[in-house]
């Protein structure tokens, strides 16, 4: 089943140990609908400038992504520059121009509004809240948040919380989140505001699923691959998160196994989002590359 | 089959946000044996001072661990002070008193020489070589170090590595030893320096095995579990290597299979040395519960 996906597309500037690379192709709707794009239709909302050219759009058509919801509109791009020198793990900003996007105002196509599936990327809670509402037939919502959501706009971040299947962070955030230091405490704090389901990002350690059932909650930790070299994690939680998601809408049933599954293959997005700078591995990743890599998970991790 | 093992048997005081307790029986010797002995029958070989006395003995006892090989001596036992105030994943050391553990001569009594399974807790690693070298017999040497040895010790390390088997360290003294950031890099240049196997252990994240193999690595990950609280941390590494030499001490055969087993017997065995302060949990723990839990392990990690 077709999945809608509001966010950024963006221009990235990054610097690892492994390399420069000025504005790459990126944003957190890039990466998820790219990696989506290997389980199931796709659908993008966003907003880019007149610097988003024939040669950034060849790269969602590739994918045959849908992208009659990316406006165009005058000035630039969202431009992002950031380096991850000193610790792989996590972006030092060096700097951000919201350019387009500072005025975005996310408008549904119509050829959208039978998708079953919503992906709220990382943006302002108000415009994720306003997409769901304008979509209410759908049948699985995520979402995604960070820090400055988290701290400075609360109010309108536990709005989307109400309303959302599936929220996927990483260990700050549901921490922060949640005001509490053990990962298990705070996950049941984050359910408590609204999600049915709930995905920690460990970074190189995987992933965990909270499931909260009327029997409590029930739990699954995907791995991570161990990768001789991580040139960029740009947008590896964006891959993750499209990865799960869109194998979660290429299932006839959401089944407990189905989530578990869709656990892997969001870690196995993930980890080949860091091979390459950018988008540059997703744009020429195969299924059969990814499905060869879930065995490869499923001998990392299981007894027999 | 037996296991030996040398290393420190101490009394620890230890604060962490669950609470405070005052010299509770500890060591690294301490807590391998005990939770080995769910499994096989362990021997240890220690130095203990005068405070060590019937109440402590009992610990051992009760756990029909062999301590012919813990010699009393006049003083004081080694003691350690620590908090983890700030970071249950991180002891910050208040005071370290060497007392009778300062002039430790490991002495191997006749009754522990036909042990096929030697480990060398973290100790000088002049000792560790001297004790291996004495049983020359054994069918696999496992070991573990820390910091403080790989800086300034590196000499007498490097000897120790090259007569053992299974090296167990965590992700910092792995990067340490190695000088290198990227996981499988570090692995890969500490297999380089002897060990068959390395078993990196990621505190809440779980633990590594890296198996050098003429073909290249094997690796196998197992989970930590999800803890709602973690009470004290202390020895659970030690615990972990006691789970996981044990279980493997006890399989007719080592077979790939027997090692990932003992992965997640070693991750059971540090998830409840965390539960209570010191060696309180794994005193009062039964085999049915570590097989409970080891079913709850391959629940939270196996797809079907």
């Amino acid at each position: 089943m077709a999945i809608t996906v509001v966010g950024s597309v963006a221009f990235d500037s990054i610097e690892t140990p492994a390399g420069k690379r000025e504005r790459c192709l990126g944003g957190a709707a890039t990466y998820f609908s790219l990696s989506a794009s290997f389980f199931t239709d796709v659908r993008v909302i966003a907003v880019v400038g007149e610097d988003f050219g024939k040669r950034q759009e060849a790269v969602f058509d590739a994918r045959s992504i849908n992208t009659a919801g990316i406006e165009r509109t005058k000035g630039k791009c969202f431009a992002w520059e950031g380096s991850y020198m000193d610790d792989l793990n996590e972006a030092k900003t060096r700097s951000t121009e919201l350019n387009v996007f500072a005025s975005f105002e996310p408008k549904i196509p119509d050829s959208y509004r039978d998708s079953k599936f919503l992906f709220l990327a990382n943006i302002d809670p108000v415009l994720q809240r306003r997409v769901r509402d304008e979509m209410p037939d759908v049948k699985l919502v995520g979402g995604d948040t960070m820090n400055y959501w988290i701290k400075d706009h609360r109010p309108a971040l536990l709005e989307v919380l109400k309303g959302l299947d599936i929220l996927l962070i990483n260990d700050t955030e549901v921490r922060m989140l949640a005001g509490k230091d053990n990962l298990v405490q705070a996950a049941r704090a984050v359910l408590a505001l609204g999600p049915r389901a709930l995905v920690v990002k460990h970074g190189e350690y995987g992933a965990t699923l909270f499931h909260g059932t009327k029997s409590g909650e029930r739990s699954f930790r995907a791995p991570a691959m161990l990768l001789e070299q991580v040139i960029d994690p740009t947008g590896a939680g964006d891959s993750f998160a499209g990865g799960f998601f869109g194998y979660l809408a290429s299932q006839p049933e959401l089944t407990p196994g189905a989530f578990r599954r869709a656990m892997f293959y969001g870690s196995v997005m993930g980890s080949f989002a860091c091979e390459c700078f950018g988008t540059e591995r997703l744009q020429k990743l195969t299924r059969k590359e990814i499905d060869e890599r879930f065995t490869v998970f499923r001998e990392l991790t299981h007894l027999d």
